[in-house]
């Protein structure tokens, strides 16, 4: 058990442990607290010693906090563009002692090159909103609408900042669904990343996928390849060991 | 038992038994031979009475002869480029008597549209060469190379003369390689046919794929799903349920 700083919580706010490096995160009922997706995105993207990752719409922090403990990275920055978000991650990262790795800015990512600076990372990830700006929202300003709707940025922006901030042959890992394959593909062509390994998300290997993981590589030729469908649940509520994998379990 | 018409085979030619409504193909040694590629996409493609199909580089006429069998397609013309092919083909629709249906036509891709009209088709299918023109080839006019490689046509050829053929929503599948799937992508894109649908095939579930199947639908709006994944093997040599379903042995 790691001894924790003390932190101040606001209201609504509670600390939920990941379980891994004795790290746990600041989540707040009235904004979006991390799922699935970011614990599968934090697996899957690859930082090595030296490189730097910047995380796109950080929200509270979820992705460099666990992609410090799982990878080698030596520089983890998120720019998330709501306050309140910033300021969650921000204590969240002190709570873990993770200043020295970890900075979370505010800004937004459409700035995010000039903010940055352009060719500032080896590696770019993000779990982007999933879903087009006028598909149901009923509040636009609330907190949780900003993360899962295009309303401040659509994909296109993120993956436009992604290609500006990455070095040549720097690597995008990006997590979402399947309804916007074709426009992730249209647009990483468009601004020069090329898929290089997608990966279908399952949840039962007879079903519809309902996520996708894709890397690319920024001014690299066309070489895609298709790795074997990750299928979350083999019975109901039975976790598959790929999946448990990913969580750090097995 | 059928019975067949006494049909001419040249040297190096046999029948095979299609074990489908009684229907053969003739194949030649010389020539490419039908594979699991041709199977799978002549279950997948849909076709309804009253449609028309057309499939673009039908080598031995595989694909419209399969489809004849498993859909209820009131046309389905079949254009190659290669003479003897056509020939092979024309004998193979002969000796099942499917002429009431099927038309094999001897013509390029490139100028599918000029033969038989822009709007000609509710449906289009394509197994295209898989491999780009430089990628280790031989002897480039023999007739495998020509069938394996982008010799002939490339696969911005073929999605735009698929798209100049279909009607308005008509629809396009296609059988490829992943390593083709972000051109796929791109090109549909460019041409107007959204993709609607798309599985990809796994020799084993914790396997790379190794073939994608994609239907897209000219001139859609985006809406893509992700079917669950065709996992040909449980076990050495041991085919799985769907995929049996696929050869119509289930």
């Amino acid at each position: 058990m790691i001894q924790k700083m003390p932190i101040k919580l606001n209201d609504n706010e509670s600390i939920v442990d990941l379980e891994r490096n004795g790290y746990s995160i600041i989540q707040s009922r009235d904004y979006f607290c991390f799922g699935m997706d970011a614990v599968l995105l934090s697996s899957w993207a690859q930082a090595k010693e030296g490189e730097t990752v910047v995380d796109l719409g950080t929200g509270n922090g979820i992705i460099p906090i666990l992609m410090e403990a799982k990878t080698a990275a030596s520089k983890l920055i998120g720019i998330e563009i709501q306050p309140q978000s910033v300021d969650m991650a921000q204590r969240s990262v002190e709570m873990n002692e993770q200043q020295d790795k970890i900075q979370i800015i505010s800004g937004d990512i459409k700035e995010a090159s000039q903010i940055l600076g352009k060719n500032a990372a080896e590696v770019v990830v993000t779990n982007p909103p999933y879903m087009k700006e006028n598909s149901g929202i009923s509040n636009p300003e609330s907190a949780k609408a900003i993360a899962r709707h295009e309303i401040k940025c659509n994909l296109e922006d993120v993956i436009k900042a992604a290609s500006e901030l990455l070095k040549p042959s720097g690597r995008f890992y990006m997590i979402n669904r399947p309804r916007r394959l074709t426009e992730t593909f249209v647009l990483m062509n468009q601004y020069g990343i090329e898929p290089r390994t997608l990966k279908m998300i399952h949840p039962y290997v007879d079903k519809d996928a309902n996520m996708f993981l894709i890397e690319g590589v920024r001014g690299s030729k066309s070489m895609i390849k298709v790795e074997e469908p990750l299928i979350v649940y083999k019975a109901e509520n039975e976790y598959t060991d790929e999946l448990l994998q990913m969580y750090g379990k097995r």
